[in-house]
């Protein structure tokens, strides 16, 4: 298949030069799929996609693309939510799929070095396998790779305990906008020597250069784990809760869901419902539990709880089976809605702000959609809500998502009134983009335009993504 | 008295105007005081120092600073030990000691909104008086400020379990050299619209600008911590103690001294040796211990240690007495030293590489000047070594710190051969200026430098400090 047109031939022998004639794919399949990542509101449109194997092959190729004023658009496990990796325009995609290496390993500072493109679950098997544990866990673990994790600084559901993608880089190299290779803190757990810039590229979304590797720090396997899925009365009995539970136990996880999206999850038929009360909300906490006294901890926890009216009914896992199976309650929930064609939306606030935020969010729905249902969902022990809406059955769905655009307006208002995040763990790429400035303020903008000028002057770097220049 | 003539008093009334009469000082007492740190190798000698006493007033100052070309020296506490807070060349200096209270509280988020001028110990007594922790900690808690933590990213005792104080800052509000007011982050654990400003103000030195708030996490308190001294035959049996109590327990310190060290602090007589073999090096270890078997865990590893031959001899604290007297053993060096003119240097290197740098720099040192005495001491737990060279009797201070010069040379060329950092948690300042080199690239340092320009493109926060432009 003959490239399109608007890239020379001259541009194509280069990069072919650089990774060889098999690794620079024109080919309308490779460049539909390699496109795009998991939304679906922009049309993939690269002109070419390359496959390199190495930093040095990724440096020349960004180099030439200044060269020849050809935009890249840097792409992972195209898992991402905010199209971020939509290459819409004619782009360069550099996908990072086979630079997916251990490179180094390290077990007295517990860390490892990859490859940029290694998978997310590969590298929890690695730390496994070697006795060590890989926190950052989510639904597309499967999938995502490293390399977009630390583009959008991705979270999950182990945040309480375990902190971002953030906290577990302990070194980067990266190649910026203009072809430079920096290797950003070596892995260094000390080191005073200036501008930290590798938290420039954690969630940068790859608008100032590429990651190509990490050192990524690990931590000891967590033991005996142990769940539980407590129904509560209405959402603010949620926060006494997670209080009662947090100062005398170390939570692993504290999630929450409401009785709609438990439900959807039921009517799948994979799980059944953990105990007859039916709650308004539960919450799902996980802990460690290798010592008896803590299991009686939490005994005395959820007694007190319930004394006080917090707790409706609740259930322990008594097995390993029974854990997992508690666990779909919660991670079932995104599968189960998408039938509904659910308008998603992926905030945050603080923790002190939620159960009024939520209140108010309900109260804008129900008095002008009341025949929208909200699911609602999320990772409540930081303060990240999943804010579902389904679609009726008897709108279409532009209808639907028409209506949903006021809805967001709605939303964002309600974000910015409260201080929180248009986007707390998703990304902004271009379907937030309209919306960065509920969350940054004109002078940030400003700034991280000022920046992206710095390591990427020609706008080489996934343009058109966070902001427009 | 008078200002110093290079005042305008066009300015000096214009500053007065801002903070008020009583708060703008260019008495000799004042100006030799807040015009240094706790370094001595730079003469003090700012013109003025201010007093502000909100975010708003130093924003003022900023602007003022701008249009009349008066560089800015930001303060703190002024423990700092790279003289990044020595006003050498006519600075103006703002202090935050008057911007010292809590802004804000928000339990449910383990969250305290703090200006930066509150002192590391206030802090940490509001966490304990609320039932939380602030884990952060170091010699000089009792007066180094929160704002120049955060300028040097303050690390300390407790990293290997807490980390360094970055990991601690959920928000922070500055104003930029350009004197726009940036509210970074605002608390959130999780928002992922763009680049993590806030990340270039920790460890920046003050050169962008001045942190004037932060929004801080707290921990909950830690629970029945116990500490053991081990003693080892060498360094090479450190690492596999390490790794046989960190596989198995949570440690919350793991710091390291040699038998010199342990000499020095003993000679003070506040402290008896904790047990009567005597070793080439000892090991300090802390972990939480509120379950029974977690003790049974820890003797079971000492004796695999012992029997391994890691371990020569070692403690248990049985009271909260001998914990703290055995915490004295390494947290009194610095002080029992001091009277023998050390040469110091805070450097870090991967844990994995400690021994064999160890071993280098002790050889290099004995070759060239084998009259000198190493005191090593540092937080292994996290490759943090602190090399103090003690000054023979005979030689005199400028002859000793003359061969300290040329030592140096050696250790950075060392650091450099390891990827490691001459400054792991002391900052750059103006004394580990010429050095920047042997850890950040010419790249790095390029694009540092852009960064400086974009937020400070007058350069008039803290000239001369990190690098020169």
């Amino acid at each position: 298949m003959n490239a399109p047109v608007n890239l020379s031939a001259d541009f194509l022998n280069t990069i072919r030069s650089i990774v060889g004639e098999q690794r620079v794919k024109t080919d309308t399949d490779t460049l539909l799929t390699w496109g795009k990542d998991h939304t679906k509101h922009f049309a993939p449109d690269p002109s070419v996609v390359v496959f390199p194997a190495t930093t040095e092959e990724v440096a020349a190729l960004v180099k030439v693309a200044n060269e020849f004023n050809i935009a890249i658009t840097p792409s992972g496990g195209r898992t991402g939510l905010s199209a971020g990796a939509v290459a819409a325009n004619g782009e360069m995609v550099i996908s990072t799929d086979r630079m997916n290496k251990v490179l180094n390993f390290y077990p007295a500072d517990r860390m490892v070095h990859v490859q940029a493109g290694i998978i997310t679950e590969q590298l929890q098997n690695f730390a496994k396998e070697n006795g060590f544990y890989y926190p950052v866990d989510f639904a597309s673990s499967g999938s995502s790779q490293i390399g977009g994790n630390i583009g959008t600084n991705a979270g999950g559901i182990k945040v309480i305990k375990y902190g971002m993608t953030r906290n577990w880089i302990l070194g980067l190299t990266v190649v910026t906008g203009k072809g430079d290779v920096l290797h950003l803190n070596k892995g260094m757990i000390k080191n005073a020597t200036g501008y930290a810039l590798q938290h420039l590229f954690i969630g940068g979304e790859g608008t100032l250069g590429i990651v190509t590797e990490a050192e990524i720090k690990l931590e000891r396997q967590p033991h005996d784990l142990q769940v539980m899925v407590l129904g509560v009365p209405d959402f603010d009995a949620v926060m006494p809760v997670l209080h009662a539970f947090q100062s005398k136990i170390d939570l692993t996880a504290f999630e929450f869901f409401g009785e709609l999206s438990m439900q959807k999850v039921l009517d799948n038929g994979h799980v059944q419902r953990p105990f007859e009360t039916q709650c308004p909300f539960y919450v799902l906490l996980e802990f460690e539990a290798p010592y008896e006294p803590i299991m009686d901890k939490a005994m005395e926890i959820f007694e007190h709880c319930m004394e006080q009216g917090w707790v409706l009914d609740g259930v322990m896992s008594q097995s390993l089976d029974q854990l997992h199976n508690l666990w779909r309650l919660r991670e079932d929930i995104s599968e189960s809605i998408a039938p509904f064609t659910p308008y998603k939306n992926d905030i945050s606030v603080l923790i002190t702000h939620v159960p009024a935020f939520i209140k108010e969010i309900d109260a804008i729905v129900q008095e002008n959609y009341p025949d929208f249902e909200i699911c609602w969902f999320g990772h409540i022990g930081d303060g990240n809500l999943h804010l579902n809406i389904l679609k009726p059955e008897d709108l279409s769905k532009d209808e639907f998502f028409a209506k949903c655009q006021i809805v967001n307006k709605h939303v964002f208002d309600t974000v910015k009134k409260y201080n929180g995040s248009i986007s707390a763990e998703h990304g902004v790429g271009m379907t937030k983009k309209p919306y960065l400035g509920y969350t940054r303020s004109a002078e940030e903008i400003a700034y991280m335009k000022a920046l992206k000028q710095v390591f990427d002057p020609n706008d080489i770097m996934n343009p058109g993504k966070l902001f427009d220049l």
